[in-house]
């Protein structure tokens, strides 16, 4: 199993590299989002879940993301938490995750979390400018998921920002390999799918030849 | 032909990377370094030459070097200038280069000058600490070079430093892929062996063939 993780600030790119990887090899590849591992907090109330700080480490289950990456490694199916963030809690759901060849390790703390980047074969931290990651947050967010734009504002200078300097920013010392500008850099998107390719043993030739 | 350019600081382990490349694919990889297109200073004495600032674009004759990276990317040879480090001025020697599968292109500025760049299948940045540089560049000049820890020094706050903040370290823009630590990271050196590979056409089987 060749685990690849792919770190990164919100907005960076990093899980549009991780569909390019879907779309190029399928059912072979699985990706574990470290968000799905946010932590549950059935004791709280909605008021007090809504004011958790879910960019920090703390936020997320990242023992039990290892533990889970480790069984995985070790040929053992797991059984994923499904994080509902309508009501910003893990549900009571959990999702069959089966072994693989490819296992991508996505979030913004993959690398900064030893547990998680200890398991790792390549470690890619995706690298783009403050200004663009923002920009593509506040669209998302005003667009798709119909917040106010002075509450997508609000949480990203009081959280999203202070911790990105803290724990993101520092983690790309652990990265293997920096790309700038995510899912739009072609060259680097190639060079991980090269090595993909070679962990699935496919050569050029026989792709082809599949192809035709 | 494959274009790789390689650029990062003085110190940043970007020659290790060209000679990493150079240990694994031997002849079927040319190196041109920038450093061998410094200007010719004919008109000068040399402790005129000495004073001259190395660090910046405007030491270097780009547009020759360009010029020959087409006519090789042509199929065609070139003479390739000879530098002389001992008197500060190009020598009357030049290096014949013939077109071959790898052009590797060495050098701090290669990625801040367009003429060079926009001829690159993949741009590479090797991006290392400003202090683990200087201490490489202290041992090399100190111990191999046999110059005065001051005159390192001197060299280093007037113009490596202030030429890398603004020349070299803005053109990290332009990379396809940052490596940190150069010629240290295998992770990334791999992904560039396979890219290698695979314009040349090897194959993982083939390869092992022609090792027995």
């Amino acid at each position: 199993m060749l685990v690849i993780g792919i770190a990164g600030g919100s907005g960076s790119g990093k899980s549009t590299i991780a569909r390019r990887l879907i779309e190029e090899f399928g059912d072979r590849v699985t990706v574990m989002r470290h968000d799905d591992y946010y932590k549950a907090h059935h004791d709280m109330t909605y008021e007090e879940r809504t004011k958790i700080n879910y960019d920090c480490p703390e936020a997320f289950d990242t023992e039990l993301m290892a533990e889970h990456m480790r069984l995985l490694r070790e040929g053992k199916a797991i059984d994923c938490p499904v994080y509902d963030y309508k009501i910003h809690d893990r549900s009571d759901k959990v999702r069959r995750v089966e072994p693989n060849d490819v296992l991508v390790i996505d979030g913004i703390l993959v690398l900064a979390e030893k547990p998680l980047r200890e398991q790792m074969d390549i470690k890619i931290f995706v690298d783009t400018d403050a200004d663009v990651r923002i920009i593509r947050r506040i669209i998302r967010d005003v667009k798709e998921r119909k917040r106010t734009l002075d509450s997508v504002v609000t949480q990203y200078l009081g959280t999203v920002k202070p911790m990105h300097e803290m724990y993101v920013e520092p983690s790309k010392k652990f990265a293997d390999i920096i790309i700038p500008e995510g899912g739009h850099n072609i060259v680097a998107l190639e060079m991980i799918e090269h090595r993909v390719n070679r962990e699935l043993g496919i050569t050029e030739a026989s792709k082809h030849q599949s192809e035709k």
